[in-house]
């Protein structure tokens, strides 16, 4: 027996719809390319995107079509974020650190009939377009003077929407309809491209809210530093608006100084962001005798939170969450809120479940499985392949014909992991990363948290090595903290009295600089070339 | 162009789920019916919800079958709940203060095949069932003992669960299949039966669990007055266990005594109720010295929250919250949570602000029409008629063939009510009681909450008379508060100081007792019979 209410469609629209009625007078603040401070308000951002709607229609931009996006968090991207979706047109956002060749790849594969861009990418931009037959046109995301100083006649963003009309009638459809297109981060290999529809993105936006999710409050004052040119900035350019929070957006000021600057000056209550910048942040913090004013919490997600961050910052009174996701999952699956009593625990303890992933989001299922398929215990301790389901979960990659699931309906995380009695996961590698030695898997999470926590570490990846007797062992792969000595033996010897026999390091190799890919994380296929041919020692 | 999104059906099962791999020693109080204190773990929850599935199949419920409930809030009911819900069967919750006739129609009408029953409700249940031929067979909520001191043979609630398998494999099914069946209070005629889709309620636990909406967090110890027999205690049995809050379920104990003991022992920080539930434990508290412990707020609808309750509450540190909404919203529609600064205006604004039924959840649609149905201006002063749209709104009463809305989609709720500019909306009465004085609507709200603040009043009810000049005027009928002396004169000069002009009454009548309905509402149906032929003064 059907039930007997309205269907009315889940739609990015009734986000928007909700956070202009309701929170009219809120800030968006950005920090812009050229450098200053863009404030305004939600009322106004929404009359700009209905212009911007009014535009796109002008454009010729139909429901289906993919628009692409090449910037910054900004205010402009957030209007185009709604502005696309609203018309049942696709926002692809494109990751400007994919490098000219795979951002090539994603504009062509997304198939996008217009590309955004911020004046930082116009070379990248304008470089690519003219190779791609189906970018009809580019567009600046800036003023007609900003603009006028690129080669050629580019249009700009202010000039296409100035004459337009500030409200917009916007249409009602399925909620399956696609909204959004992200590729994935290309970290492990080829970017895949994920197609998010409307309901999903809803979906994951009222449990991202929970205060069980990343917890935020309504009045909580909210800087999104992953970027919104991936996995829509795990949803905050959604949750922020849905309850009306303060949206702090950080442009292209991605280092210490400016960070630190708008977490000072908009008065920044939690924060958003993978560990790298976490770890920047604190380094300029902690050099420069600064604290963190009035943040209170930060999620770290996208790769593993380090003990490091989370001491380092609960020094300044800043506490940690963890979450983990992927482009596959909208992106958040789970996160590690803190129960009650969880503050009060030794502190090894705690640090020990602080660095677990955390528990799945409501409607998401995970399991762990052997190498067979079949389901492991939930013991915290048997590790297995890491599957997932539920409604923000991809099925099926953009422009495959096969689906992305495993014959029983899940997905396949790629990632490692325990599943501890409470729920909690644990990711303890990517499965590509994982060593194998003599039968055993090691993780390298559990080694670059501990590396990082030697003072003169700033970054740390381990991959694992050939090896006569063991087949793989560890190498740890180190970076230094600005001006600091650095001792291998010293940091060895300090790694393998915290590790657990099996896990120790057969050496450590400093490197000048760790490679960091599209979003951030440490790119062990870069590692994996360099390393190549280097022999471990006996 | 369709997003590629797994298409995971929202289930009421996906919230059980997820407290319990999530929640499990998390703790459910219940007050017996037999007036002692029940507490177990979700994790003992979901085994006996298991076992109730198989004794409900063995049974013979199928899918689309209603089976009926008439209890308290215990343990019992809030299993009922999640089983039939997960079998893909329709959970008819009865009200039985709705008197043996209006039961008698709504388990007809509602064609349950078996009604279980908690033992305040045998006589009524035993007394009615013979009489529905399609009802197969009733279940005493109780233990063998208890239910052995029925007349017959009544079969009883433990001893059918007690030999079943403590596992259940719930099936998937299409989330728009009905879950659950409610009748309206049945407060201005006949209760209407509103059919609730997995769908609507999954999408309403999410919306209410925002912090703009109930608010309330993972570490509330929450208390639904409301009852379960009525719109799913507004839900609360969904929001508690998806974030794992403790739930204390008060049974039968509605009267102070019973409410404050349990506040106090279980240390409740959050409690859903009518007013009239609070104006009784507020009268309790007073008159006995005591304190509310560790409660910090209670969220108020199902009738207007009047300033005699925020002010009464505010005296011991406790915050009120105003909820608004209906059977038809699943229920709830808005709530008028505290922006930023609230607690700081002066006293008299507050008041003014805190009185408005508040804000709409995300995803429904609130517009104010005139009688030919032309949306009103958002103005905080032109009232009409309230309307409503959205995902968790009723379609189509049950039964009917006919839509329950209007040609363009929207519910006419019975509400009169004015929307303030920023978005919140402010009842000015029902349509059926607005008292209509020379062309002019005056809000018997208005009246009733003035009349509360006098403190020999413990009960109010304005209603309108007929007029030989004005058509209609107030006459306001009160209820005195336990040992007060009530002079009509006194209170007649108390209220018309406060009140505008238009709105001052022409006349007070004492009565014993305000006679309330199957929610606790006034009913003012009952008062108009009962001052039929009734003269105003001169
Ligand atoms: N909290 C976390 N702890 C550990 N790993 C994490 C965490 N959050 C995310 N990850 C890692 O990031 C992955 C998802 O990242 P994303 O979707 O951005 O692309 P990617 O997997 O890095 O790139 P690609 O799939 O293209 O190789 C997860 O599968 C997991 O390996
Ligand atoms: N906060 C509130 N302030 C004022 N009125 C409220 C509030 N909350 C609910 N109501 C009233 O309760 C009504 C919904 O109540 P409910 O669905 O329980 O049945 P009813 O309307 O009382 O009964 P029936 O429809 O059978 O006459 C609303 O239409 C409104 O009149
Ligand atoms: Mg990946
Ligand atoms: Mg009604």
């Amino acid at each position: 027996m059907q039930g007997l209410m309205m269907n009315d469609p889940l739609l990015v629209t009734g986000i928007l719809k909700h956070a202009l009625r309701n929170h009219a007078d809120q800030e968006i603040v950005t920090r812009l390319v050229e450098g200053s401070i863009h404030r305004y308000t939600y009322a106004e951002f929404g009359r700009r995107v209905a212009k911007l709607a009014h535009a796109l229609t002008r454009m010729g931009v139909k429901p289906g079509d993919r628009v692409g996006v090449m910037g910054w968090n900004t205010h402009r991207q957030l209007e185009l974020y709604y502005a696309v979706a609203g018309l049942g047109a696709v926002c692809h956002t494109i990751n400007p650190k994919l490098g000219p060749q795979n951002a090539g790849f994603v504009m062509g594969h997304g198939g996008d009939r217009f590309v955004f861009f911020d004046m930082t990418f116009a070379p990248l931009v304008l470089g690519i377009a003219p190779y791609l037959p189906m970018v009809e046109g580019v567009v600046a995301m800036t003023t007609a003077e900003e603009a006028a100083k690129l080669p050629g006649e580019v249009p700009d963003y202010e000039t296409l929407i100035a004459g337009e009309d500030d409200v917009f009638d916007w249409p009602s459809f399925d909620e399956n309809t696609a909204c959004a297109l992200c590729y994935t981060s290309g970290t492990t290999g080829q970017p895949k491209g994920v197609l998010y529809s409307h309901r999903a993105l809803v979906l994951h936006t009222f449990a991202s809210l929970l205060p069980t999710s990343i917890g935020a409050a309504a009045d909580d004052v909210i800087l999104p530093v992953v970027p919104m040119f991936h996995v829509n900035a795990w949803g905050i350019p959604y949750s922020a608006l849905l309850v009306g929070m303060k949206l702090v957006l950080p442009g292209p000021g991605m280092d210490g100084a400016s960070l630190h600057e708008l977490i000072a000056k908009e008065r920044v209550t939690y924060a958003v962001g993978v560990p790298t910048v976490w770890l920047n942040l604190l380094a300029y913090v902690n050099e420069n005798g600064l604290d963190f004013g009035a943040l209170k919490y930060t999620l770290v997600g996208g790769a593993a939170l380090s003990r490091k961050i989370i001491e380092g910052y609960e020094a300044y009174g800043v506490r940690t969450r963890q979450g983990w996701g992927m482009t596959e999952m909208s992106p958040i699956g789970t996160t590690n809120y803190e129960e009650e009593g969880f503050h009060d625990l030794p502190t090894e303890e705690r640090m020990k479940r602080q660095l677990r992933q955390g528990k799945a989001l409501p409607f998401v299922d995970m399991r762990v499985v052997d190498e067979a398929g079949s389901p492991l215990p939930w013991d915290g301790e048997t590790d297995g392949n890491l599957h997932v389901r539920g409604p923000w979960v991809v099925e099926r990659y953009y422009r495959e014909d096969e689906t992305a699931t495993t014959e029983d309906g899940w997905f396949d995380t790629g990632d490692v992991a325990v599943i501890h009695p409470d729920g909690r996961m644990q990711i303890t590698d990517r499965a590509k990363d994982v060593i194998k030695s003599g039968g055993e898997w090691i993780s390298t999470i559990e080694i670059e948290d501990v590396a990082l926590r030697h003072p003169s570490v700033c970054q740390a990846a381990a991959i694992g090595m050939p090896h006569p007797k063991w087949q793989e062992r560890p190498l740890l792969i180190v970076q230094a903290a600005p001006g600091a000595e650095m001792d291998t033996a010293a940091v060895k010897a300090f790694v393998n009295e915290k590790l657990p026999r099996i896990s120790r390091v057969d050496d450590v190799q400093v490197v000048d600089e760790i490679p960091l890919g599209a979003t951030g994380k440490v790119l062990k296929t870069e590692l994996r070339k360099r390393f190549e041919g280097y022999v471990l020692p006996e």
